[in-house]
C-alpha cells in the first residue's frame, strides 16, 4: 500500500434497514474497502469503492485451490462514537493465516488505517439497538487465473461491512446445546485449523448437519490425532467453569486463537479468576459434569461474544449444565465484556479504539 | 438439470495458440459450461456460453468459507476423433467430494452429456501434437451471498478447457524428486482428503515450498495420525516396485482415490503383475530402498499420467531411486496407458470414450 487511499463515490446509496429485523451476514453497506497485490507492485491499489460484485476469472485459483482467508470483528455505536474492539489482532490473525497459506502478508497498520476510512464514510450504518453492531469482515484471496497447484502471483485484500443483531437471532443469552463429534475431524497438528482459512469451515459443515439432525445446535471437536481431547465449537473456542475455576482448552496448532477467547482469559484474570489452559481429556469432562465439579459451559466468539451451553451429548450421554439456565459467571464475563465493548464501562486494557 | 441445454454463441473466436509453447493452465477456449442450482428447482440452467468472467458477490460463499470442488480429465485427440478417458470416474468422484462439503450432488449423466456438448462445439481446440491434450476442468463452488456457516443455498456448476501440454513442461519423462514431510500435515481420517476440494490445494502449498527450498520437486505426506505411514504425493498418488511387485498406499479416507490410480491398478493386473494396496510404513520404505528392494518408485495423477521418482528424502536421508533413471516397469505402464488415452492401442477395459 504504497499509494494513497483512493474513494470512488457512489451514484446513490442504499436505504438503511431496520437492523432488528435482519438476518445476520445478508446487508451490505454502500462501500468496500480493495486492494490489489502484485508480485511488482506488492499492495498498491488502496481505495474505497461502491459496493459492488467480483469480478474474477473462471480459472481463479481461490475458487479451485482455496488460497482465501477472513477475519471478523464488530463496530459498536456509543452515542456518535464508534468503538472497535482489538482490531490489530485481527490484522495481526489475518498474516498468520495468510503465511500458513503461502500468501502475502499485508501491513497491518496500514489495513488498520483502511479500516478506519472506510468507517469513517460509513459510519452512519453502525447500528445503535441493543445487541445491534456493524460485523466487520476483511478477507483475502487469490485472484490469479491459472489452473496449478502452486501460490497465486495475485491478489485481493477486501473489507465489507454489514449490520448485524445477535448472532443467534436473539438478543438475551439463550443456551446451546452441542453434540461431541468423535467421527469427523476438523484439524490435525501440521494442518491449517489454527488459521482462519476458507476451507475450515466447508470440512466443518457435514458434522454440524449431523449434530443438527441429533437435535444439538452445534458440533464440539476433539483433537485429530488421539480422538479424546477437546479442541472447539464451530465458530467458537470453548470454556468450562470447573470447581470455580476457568479452564479451556491450551492452544495447539489445531485450535483457533480466539481474540474472544484471549481476551475473557484476561478479563477474567483481571477479576481475580483463576483461568487455566491446558488439555482436556473428554473422559475427564463427562466425570466432571456427571459429578458436578463442571459447573457452567460457554463457548467464545466474535459473533456471539459468550454462547452459554446448557445440554452437552458425550458418547451418546446427554449432560445437562447449571439446569440448562446461564451461569452466573459465564454471565458476569458477559456483562463486563460486552460493557467494554459498547463503552458502558471503563476499559482498563486499552481494548478499545474509539472513532 | 429438468431444462434443455442452451447454446450462446459467441461473437468472435480467440487465434488458437500453439500448444508446444503454452504453460499448462493458462489458456482457455472460446466456450464454457454453466448450470446454476436453486433449492426451488435444483440444477436447472444448463448453458453452453461464450468464456466470460463470473460474477460474484464480495459475500460469495466459497469465498469465505470454501464450498468449492473440482474435477479434472483430459481430451485426447487421434485424427478426427476426440477420445475421453473414463470420465463417468471423474463426475462420480464430483459427487462423493460435493456431498462430503454439503453441497448438492450433480446427475452424473447430464453432466457427461454436457461435457460430450461442449467437446463438440469445442473439437478444434483439441490439439494433436505428442503428449498434447485438451485438460477439461469441471467445478462447483457456492455463490450465496451470506456470511455464516452453513451451506450455501445456491451454486454454480462449470466446465472449462484448456489446451495443455506435458504438465510439468516436458513430453519426455524426467525422473522427479521427493521429500518425505514429516512435520506440516496433509489429511487426518475423518477429514474432506478423499475429497477434491479447494481447500486441501491451498493447505499444501507451504510443504510444498519447503520442499523446494531442499531442493526436491514434491512432496510426499504421511499419514495425519501417526506420522509414520505413505500416504500420497502433491497432486498424485504414489507407487512402489518392490520385489517386482506394485505396492500403493491402501485407500483410507485421508487419501485421494486417484482415477490414475485406480487404472493403474486394473492395467497391472491385466498384464499379470501382482498388485498389493497396503499400509506402508515409512521406516520399511527406507529399509526397502536402502537394501534394494524398492527399484522403481512413481506418482500417478491426471495432469502427469505417470511420473517416475528419481529421489526421495526421507528423515533427512537421500534415496536414490534406479540411478535417477526411468524405471523398467513405469515406462511400460505410461506407455501403455498413455496409449489407451490416445487410442494407439486397443482399450479392453472399455475406459475410451470416443466423439
Amino acid at each position: 500500500m504504497s499509494q494513497t487511499l483512493q474513494i470512488e463515490k457512489a451514484n446513490e446509496l442504499k436505504n438503511k434497514p431496520d437492523v432488528s429485523t435482519v438476518q445476520f451476514g445478508t446487508v451490505f453497506t454502500d462501500y468496500m474497502f480493495t486492494n490489489k497485490y502484485t508480485p511488482e507492485y506488492g499492495w498498491s491499489e488502496p481505495s474505497i469503492i461502491p459496493y459492488q460484485n467480483l469480478q474474477l476469472s473462471p480459472s481463479c485459483q481461490a475458487i479451485h485451490y482455496g488460497q482465501s482467508v477472513f477475519e471478523g470483528l464488530k463496530a459498536y455505536r456509543q452515542g456518535d462514537d464508534i468503538l472497535l474492539f482489538r482490531p490489530d489482532e485481527n490484522f495481526k490473525r489475518m498474516n498468520q493465516s495468510l503465511s500458513r497459506l503461502s500468501m502475502p502478508e499485508i501491513n497491518e497498520e496500514n489495513a488498520l488505517n483502511a479500516l478506519y476510512e472506510l468507517l469513517k464514510v460509513e459510519r452512519d450504518w453502525v447500528p445503535d439497538g441493543e445487541g445491534q453492531s456493524l460485523y466487520i469482515r476483511p478477507f483475502v484471496f487469490a485472484d490469479e487465473p491459472f489452473l496449478g497447484v502452486r501460490p497465486s502471483e495475485t491478489y485481493q485484500f477486501s473489507i465489507i461491512l454489514s449490520p448485524v443483531g445477535g448472532y443467534y437471532g436473539a438478543t438475551q443469552l439463550n443456551p446451546t446445546s452441542i453434540y461431541v463429534e468423535d467421527d469427523f475431524v476438523r484439524s490435525v497438528r501440521g494442518g491449517v485449523g489454527f488459521a482462519k482459512v476458507s476451507g475450515n469451515y466447508a470440512a466443518s459443515l457435514l458434522a454440524q448437519k449431523k449434530a443438527n439432525e441429533l437435535g444439538y445446535e452445534q458440533v464440539l471437536w476433539l483433537d485429530g490425532v488421539e480422538q479424546k481431547y477437546v479442541e472447539e465449537v464451530g465458530s467458537m473456542n470453548i470454556f468450562f467453569v470447573r470447581d470455580g475455576e476457568l479452564v479451556t482448552p491450551e492452544l495447539n496448532g489445531s485450535i483457533l486463537p480466539g481474540i474472544t477467547r484471549k481476551s475473557i482469559i484476561e478479563l477474567a484474570k483481571h477479576k481475580g479468576y483463576t483461568v487455566k489452559e491446558e488439555k482436556i481429556h473428554i473422559d475427564d469432562l463427562s466425570e466432571d459434569l456427571h459429578n458436578g465439579k463442571v459447573t457452567e459451559v460457554f463457548g467464545a466468539g466474535t459473533a456471539a461474544v459468550i454462547a452459554p451451553v446448557g445440554r452437552l451429548n458425550i458418547h451418546g450421554v446427554d449432560y445437562i449444565v447449571n439446569d440448562n439456565q446461564v451461569g452466573e459467571i459465564s454471565l458476569d464475563l458477559f456483562n463486563d465484556l460486552t460493557d467494554i465493548q459498547y463503552g458502558r464501562k471503563e476499559d482498563p486494557f486499552g481494548w478499545v479504539v474509539r472513532l
